[in-house]
């Protein structure tokens, strides 16, 4: 049986959660609903003139021989954001019927069936005279990556579908790949993938097809990775045995795909060496190098992570696929831990730093996510390298797997998201503009229901069919509500959500002495367009400001606004770079009004920041 | 006659200010005079062994033919580190008798004058195979720039020496490049240095030999630049013409130099528009990106210019060359002009961040100079890149000529330094330490006597011989002192000089929230090494903190420290990126000692910052 799974950890041996599939969870909010429909009907097939547009899926049809192309057109990885796009549609018909869409992914299926040469190959690039370059390159080329989304395109749609039209296309590639990828003394190659992502794919196709050769191909490039193969750069994540990495380093694409192979291979084989540089580095991520919207990979030169508390603001890189990666490894993390605090930095990361990688019209799209910016930075229908579009599209198409767990004895609610575990229990909720949750159980059965309370969530309360429960509910932590449940019960969660102001730590040179505004998982920002002929750059806040939420639904498909008098406008010489006196300070009160930062410069151009100067 | 004047306007149709020659001046103070000792007796001899020991003179003697040498030694612009070694060999003999170095100086110009080749081409790296690429890649290969500093030595050692042999090679290679490069029209090759100099070493050619074609080259080069035949990248400098240019941008030293020839250009045309630009650009750089310290071109990535704002200081570039060359640059623009900003940013800039660029002991130097670092960087003997330490080296040996200027009926003082304009006047200070100034007068003369009151001096006073004189002393101006002076008249200026604490711009991202501490001209740090167990990020000077002045003649060649109690220990959760409760108050009041920013890293490996946190 197909089971539509994002990560298919229900036979590992090491899981402490299992996960649920798609289409046992209903979504049927007013904030997640319409965006996985945006997602649906504008955004994959956006994406999908795009793909034809550029050339991306005439390379298919270039590389076997359905069209007389003279040349491949674009970057040597343009193949992956066809996979992408495809997983994308995959995750999406797991939960949509959507006959011209299911036409669409199967007719692309062929086109890349076709293109598979006899021996399994397959990358659209390395075709006619680049053929002798196969295997060459695998620091620089991609090559290796492409197979990964390849893969991950397949276990997708086969879960999703249940058809095996493209699984089999990755299955022989794998094959392929395993046949000429080993250790040593295997006399096979010896090699890794320069980008990382094959492992995590390697695993899955493992868990898919239930043959165990795939896992240890995953299992070789994983240890095979370190020992200079491809450079030995930091950059590439090859500087030192994944077992030894204590921080997150070099490209963060990369690590943080790599990550989530190394945490899928813990989740198969219990290898608590590697189990624990995963949880080191982690902690590294979010106590170092992480902004405050779950971004990460500060530095644009590289793509890369930068040194401890090394996050500027306006020059902050944080790539879409970065959050969306992070996302990826926190979730195996959860799987592997069931620690509230993977799903904490997941709900951050997919609320803020993901989610602002994609406009409301969901036809635009960020790949670098800026802290502050002075309004020039747009969103755009596409890249060269268009990597994120389809990666944030993915994400959202299958992030209703992300939201429930279920363990021996317990049901686990991750993310509140009006909607259902169907059979188990139905949510009601207005997240993430409301704290106030309730859960109806639908079936029976005596479990925990494990409820997360946000790290966010302070004095948070639960009752049951009313009656208020002397529980311990600590942030960052899950409720645990063991009983025999019966149809009918509820379960009412409050996490008050007041906004409040986020401190940075005092090493963090790029906002000493300001703030961030936060309510709940959002956070806020001030764009121009709300507080016009203010730079945000001039404001300070006073202390302890008051703010006042306003809800406005015909605002940025609705969005909790915060309002606050609590500020004034700094007076100093625009032309003085360092001044004397302390003219910093004034009296001159102005009204600020905050949105939500995923939201930003979807308007008319303006100024935006996040951290705000703070008395 | 042979006067040793660093920039010989002395001829020159637009100049607001005469220099003065380096011989007619004397500095005998405790600041600089040790500090010129230290350049003469260890920094050139060591800088000279240098290029001994890594082949930069064999590369002269493999051209030649006086040594058979296999290969080429190091990077393609070594010649230039050798050249402006010369040149501040060059310098020194103007003020000092040597006659080791002048031994010295002599056999290198045998060895490089026995390199040219019969058309007067010197170049050490375009030899034998290479001799076939010569003028073939003006962009990358800085073949134009090394003819520029080979000039710049040249004019040095005829203006200090009256000696011709090294000005000989330079003007028989500036024919060489003359005779090659020019407009289209003109049947000669159109081309401009990629890495500019070339342009103020030809107008200096100029001067030095009365030939205005040298002039007409410079002034080829810099009309020819900004149309793209470099490839037309903003890093170069190519972008668009300077006559457009607002602002300072791409590679950091290249700018600033282009900008000295193009102020040299100035001063002999008159060129409105130029001087237009200049300007523009000029108080652009100063009110956008210019660090605290003098320092320019914030990002490491291409050793350029950032945004307007972007002055990372963990991350700062700010290359020694960059401030020797910003130096160079605003005394062009002060001869031009006469206006006292000019001067104030070349004395921020010695004392500070050119300063920094070169250990106390004179034999180990920094490329970059960070305003935070974790006690990790550390002077250094050499650089394979070693662009630096020669140009730190000359400053230094040249710095008497930028202490003084006349005029029609002014002398002008623009540095307090204890010595004298030699017949004028003599100057009895304890600058930078002290701003009291006495200036007697050696000879009678009626003239203005013009003293600056430098930008940071608030509340200056000034008395002749006894009088205090009821003039407005406006802060980064020129005290005009009219009089019929005789011999013994006594001047004496006092320049209050309190600590006081700098704000930041509030767009600055880098030090928000932050104060800067400074004395007079000096900008000061906090170093590890006098505040063990303290990390000056994690401290907080209260508001309007008092700084007690202490003299440490045994530290660090005699420097004044500035001790606080006004300050407190900040409490915060290490592990804590961003933390809502305002627990990075404390109460826990600390002692801090303030170095000198130039001193840093002369003492044991330890943690410094400029930026205090400031309540």
């Amino acid at each position: 049986m197909n089971r539509s799974i994002v990560v298919d950890t229900t036979k590992s041996a090491f899981g402490s959660l299992q996960p649920v599939a798609l289409s046992d969870v209903t979504v049927a909010d007013a904030f997640w609903a319409p965006r996985r429909e945006t997602n649906r009907e504008k955004t994959i097939p956006q994406q999908w003139r795009q793909c034809e547009a550029t050339g991306r899926i005439d390379n298919f049809r270039r590389a076997s021989g359905h069209k007389q192309d003279p040349a491949f057109h674009g970057a040597f990885f343009n193949d992956s954001d066809v996979y992408k796009m495809l997983e994308s549609a995959a995750w999406t018909l797991a939960t949509d019927r959507d006959p011209k869409l299911e036409k669409m992914v199967d007719d692309l299926i062929g086109e890349i069936a076709a293109a598979q040469q006899p021996d399994g190959y397959i990358d659209t690039f390395f075709m006619f005279d680049k053929a002798k370059e196969r295997f060459t390159n695998l620091r620089d080329l991609h090559e290796l990556y492409c197979q990964g989304h390849l893969i991950q395109a397949a276990v997708a749609h086969h879960r999703a579908t249940g058809k095996t039209t493209l699984l089999d296309v990755a299955k022989r590639s794998a094959d392929h790949i395993r046949d000429y990828f080993g250790p040593k003394d295997s006399r096979k190659h010896e090699g890794v993938p320069g980008h990382p992502e094959l492992e995590m794919a390697m695993v899955e196709l493992s868990r898919d097809t239930g043959d165990e050769k795939y896992l240890k191909q995953a299992e070789y490039f994983i240890n095979a990775r370190g020992h200079g193969l491809i450079g030995g750069s930091p950059y590439h994540q090859d500087h030192k045995p994944i077992r030894e990495q204590d921080r997150m380093v070099g490209h963060a694409v990369r690590n943080a795909y790599l990550n989530c192979g190394a945490t899928d291979l813990v989740l198969e084989r219990g290898d608590e060496k590697l189990k624990t540089a995963m949880e080191r580095t982690w902690q590294q991520m979010v106590s170092r190098v992480l902004y405050v919207t779950g971004g990460i990979g500060a530095r644009a030169n590289g793509e890369a992570f930068g040194d401890d508390f090394e996050l500027p603001n306006a020059a902050a890189y944080a790539e879409t696929c970065a959050s969306v990666a992070s996302i990826m490894w926190s979730y195996r993390m959860l799987l592997l831990t069931g620690e509230a605090k993977y799903a904490d930095l997941i709900e951050l990361t997919m609320y803020n730093g993901a989610l602002s990688g994609i406009a409301l019209d969901g036809e635009n799209y960020f790949y670098v996510n800026p802290l502050e910016n002075d309004g020039n930075h747009r969103r755009v229908p596409w890249f060269d390298c268009a990597c994120c579009p389809p990666n944030i599209s993915r994400l959202i198409a299958s992030w209703p797997g992300y939201l429930y767990s279920t363990s021996k004895d317990a049901v686990w609610v991750h993310h509140y998201v009006k909607g259902a575990l169907n059979g188990k229990l139905t949510v009601d909720a207005n997240y993430p503009w409301s704290g106030k949750i309730a859960v109806k159980i639908d079936g029976p059965g005596s479990y925990a229901l494990m409820l997360r309370v946000p790290a966010w969530a302070k004095d948070a309360t639960v009752s049951i069919n009313g009656e208020r429960q002397s529980i311990d509910l600590k942030p960052a932590s899950y409720a645990r509500l063991q009983r025999d449940w019966k149809a009918g019960d509820t379960v009412e969660l409050d996490l008050p959500m007041p906004a409040r102001l986020l401190l940075p730590h005092p090493y963090i040179e790029s906002c000493s002495g300001k703030a961030a505004i936060t309510r709940g998982p959002v956070v806020y920002c001030l764009e121009g367009v709300d507080q016009p002929n203010l730079d945000p750059r001039e404001v300070e806040l006073t202390a302890n400001p008051r703010f006042q939420e306003r809800w406005r639904g015909d605002e940025l498909r609705g969005i909790m606004t915060l309002q606050t008098s609590d500020a004034r406008r700094l007076q100093f010489d625009p032309n003085a770079l360092y001044q004397t006196e302390v003219a910093t300070k004034s009296e001159q009160p102005v009204s600020l009004t905050a949105i939500p930062y995923y939201a930003w410069a979807n308007r008319e151009k303006a100024r935006m920041a996040i951290w705000i100067r703070l008395a």
